[in-house]
């Protein structure tokens, strides 16, 4: 028998940080240790895991920040949680860790049940299945493949006939299809080329790599506040789904189906686009008019930043989603699907690991505690907070930032220019606050879960020092 | 402090089973527990890891095999390795298993060491930058990836342009170029939309989903043994590289150039198809002459079973791969990468996990006990018994199996057609055996390194035995 190490779990009381800017010499030597066996480019600072605890990261440096960006939004109870700390004495997790299983052939006697803890728990209504994947990228890339191989079934009215078999493995049709996934302009949806193909964020993920010639529809851009642009707003609403019908309309016509529509909930990456529910059950509507499989990535979203485990659970749509795709702070990545896509034949949606255990061990857990510790009421406490905090900050500094938005903690907002932006990441962080951008001029808030009032002031207050000294 | 499981650890003298082959009563009744929730169609058999140890597995109904498969061939250390079962104390591990980080952006502040340890020290010839990720299929794509920027900006002669960043959104060239990959008829490099347009082995991972339109050349398929069919053999190691030559050209002249090769040093799922050394020597010098990025997916042939890290290593090539994938056994994705293939700019090859440290950690762990309990040298060793024993069973029953093949102990043979085949592996899972098919009629071993004469000779029993009875 041995012994698991344990961290103090103590938060500090506030971050501490020397006067200059991460990274310092240690994140240095370390970047120069790396550099002849690794690429160091997008490197901001090392990090020492075993010190940083709860909501606070602490550079290789020894600086303390308060992190509410955590780990690009991927962890639900911040570092170093007592209670997921305790899951890797559970034999279910040793077991899993060193003997990994081939989850698609031989899962573990414990798979069911973990799945039905970890996951059926907290499904999306109206989306009873759930697939485990290894990361949000192949969420995505499985989740379009259960809506080609459901708009094909569909089509052809059965299983693929001899014809298909054939002719797929010299990629012709009809085995091999002419159809296609329409995502919005802004969308981020990973980094493999047929997630690439659906991504229209930024220039650097895509170019120099070949694409699929999938189309993409506009997606609203609101102005701030809501309720003072209530008709402008609406127009944008309209037009971006008159762009969805018509594409999918054209499409049709070239022969070359739109067989998907996949949508954020909140345009993560591209810059915090939000959608009101309105546009959300116009996307609905069509698609279902259509005959078109309805995706909703929710790999950032999802988790319960927004308040709630499921983002699109507030649209209040006509039918739900056909799948919800999950990754980030579920640990692991995959995506919920209706009972009608599922695929009948074995091998169609398949890899040698499915997933990954431990993760979900440790989500099982994490859900546990997220429920005992009521953490997504205090999200929507603490994010009313954040919201009202920042829209005073706003107020009082309404030449350098605009447009504060969110759902729970999951908040932004934007500066004037990317310059600026940029600026005041840099000097938030001086100040103790480790925070994202997003877009070309946005802020995001990604706190964890366990992000609770005395941690909102300190970063409000960072916040509201840090736009002054722009 | 709190403790760890740790499993008894001694291996069973032999295989244990009930007359009949799985799945028994308790994986059929977790099979139905799972299929409301879940999809069930591939599962074979529910596994008790915590019961399973070294190279035997055992089921949820308490059969034991010995087992040739390993998780489709992912256990280098098999069950429940103890000195792995250590490292879960490990501080390193602990905080990477419960905070883990965004890799790419706020790396571990041992990061550099753990990759130098793990990946580094055991690096292939020529290839001194290593990237990891999740998975073989995000392996693979990373690489092609870096394959493109690559071509791209030698084309170029220097970094994206305005107006190649401006048309990649838009999908358009010059930003999103019309290059492509080639790959081998009985391929496979994995199940993402990229990855499956590059595989070419079943019918049924490829059918329904859209694919790039990609080049496909042919692979050799020798006769065996190969003593007896020299001529044959060279004349398809001629006549498939001619077909190389001729796509590389013709795609050049259609100006969709082949920017790389991708090839696996045995055709693994496709059916344990191998390569001469002359033919990958032949291949190496084309991609050179052509400029071509020559890209080796050692996904299943890497870490050791073939006797060494390397399937590639043996070829004597005249100048090293430009990249060698590789997954499964490392429990890790990733690919090592020569340095001219460098990417300059942040955030082109990046995503938020980019890889797994637990599984890095553990990693850097098996690679030292590899060294410490010689197993390459025991895999070599085994290998030869395994290879010489399966060919005197071979002579035994020519008439029902042939083309005994292997490289250390990957090894595999044909049966005379896919029923007899399936109904081999069926017999030999009944006989305690538990064993893998690949491609239409092959059988194929892979055995974790751990699998000494002792485990030889029943497997050896096994199959006599097994085929005996087809």
């Amino acid at each position: 028998m041995r012994s698991v190490w344990a961290p103090v779990g103590v938060e500090p009381s506030g971050p501490c940080v020397t006067p200059k800017q991460p990274p310092g010499p240690v994140s240095k030597r370390l970047r120069t240790e790396m550099e002849p066996i690794h690429q160091t480019a997008s490197i901001k600072f090392f990090v020492d895991y075993e010190k940083s605890v709860g909501n606070y990261i602490v550079d290789a440096d020894g600086n303390t920040y308060l992190d509410v960006f955590m780990q690009i939004s991927s962890l639900a109870l911040g570092y170093n949680h007592p209670d997921l700390i305790k899951v890797l004495s559970d034999p279910r997790f040793v077991t899993a860790a060193v003997s990994r299983p081939a989850l698609g052939s031989f899962p573990r006697n414990d798979f069911p049940r973990t799945i039905s803890k970890a996951l059926t728990s907290i499904a999306p209504k109206g989306c009873p299945l759930v697939q485990t994947m290894m990361c949000g990228t192949s969420a995505n890339e499985n989740a379009i493949k259960t809506a080609f191989i459901w708009y094909q079934t569909q089509k052809r009215g059965g299983p693929p006939t001899a014809e298909d078999l054939a002719s797929c493995m010299n990629q012709q049709p009809p085995g091999t299809p002419n159809i296609c996934v329409l995502s919005f302009d802004g969308a981020f949806h990973g980094r493999s080329l047929a997630a690439l193909s659906m991504t229209r964020s930024k220039p650097i993920h895509k170019v120099d790599i070949p694409a699929f010639n999938w189309p993409v529809a506009k997606f609203p851009r609101y102005k701030y506040p809501l309720e003072k642009n209530v008709q402008y707003n609406a127009k944008q609403d309209g037009d971006c789904l008159a762009t969805v019908e018509h594409l999918i309309e054209e499409r049709k016509k070239a022969k070359c189906d739109v067989a998907a529509v996949i949508v954020e909930p909140i345009q993560s990456e591209g810059g915090d686009h939000h959608g009101s529910p309105s546009f959300f059950q116009g996307l609905r509507d069509i698609t279902k008019k259509s005959g078109v499989v309805f995706i909703v990535d929710e790999v950032q979203t999802g988790g319960g930043g927004t308040g709630s485990y499921w983002a699109h659970e507030s649209w209040n749509l006509s039918s739900p989603p056909d799948i919800v795709c999950f990754s980030k702070k579920f640990m692991v990545g995959g995506y919920f699907y209706g009972e009608h896509l599922r695929v009948k034949e074995p091998y169609r949606i398949y890899n040698t690991w499915m997933g990954e255990p431990t993760k979900l061990i440790l989500l099982e857990k994490a859900v546990e505690v997220i429920a005992r510790d009521n953490l997504l009421e205090q999200v929507r406490k603490v994010g009313k907070g954040l919201q009202s905090g920042l829209r005073q900050i706003e107020s009082a500094n309404s030449s350098k930032m605009h447009s504060v938005r969110g759902m729970g903690s999951y908040c932004a907002f934007n500066l004037c220019d990317a310059e600026l932006r940029d600026k005041f990441i840099d000097i938030a962080i001086s100040n103790g606050l480790h925070i994202g951008g997003c877009g070309d001029t946005a802020v995001r808030f990604r706190p964890a879960l366990i992000f609770a009032e005395k941690h909102l002031e300190i970063a409000l207050d960072i916040i509201s020092k840090s736009i002054k000294r722009l």
